[in-house]
């Protein structure tokens, strides 16, 4: 797997969550406290979040990250 | 959850599921590529490792990210 296939597909997975919550991009990025600039980059793959980062997003989703890695 | 929970619970999972594999912390080190400083700190939570590093961990450990993050 090439080295940004993981970014690529946690960040489809965080839109396709976020989607399904019905939040815009930009709502969600100030639900987490992140940029709206981040936040489009985690979605497209672009950022490599740290893991604390990560924490933050499955709570701002309200799961488990056992559930947000799932299928990854 | 204070902010380094994830840290410390991140660490303490790794460092349980490497035990479990029968590695020690340098042999796991060396097999990841990673540096045996950033190892330890990443068993201790001292350190906040990006996805890709995380995914990494996973691939050394031959486990998917889901199983990895189970329980956190």
């Amino acid at each position: 797997m090439p080295k940004d296939s993981i970014r690529l597909n946690f960040g489809y997975r965080i839109r396709e969550l976020r989607v399904a919550s019905g939040m815009t991009q930009e709502a969600f990025a100030d639900h987490c406290g992140f940029a709206r600039t981040y936040m489009s980059r985690i979605e497209t793959g672009g950022a490599n979040p740290s893991l604390e980062a990560v924490k933050t997003l499955a709570d701002g989703l309200g799961i488990e990250l056992g559930e947000l890695f799932k299928g990854i």
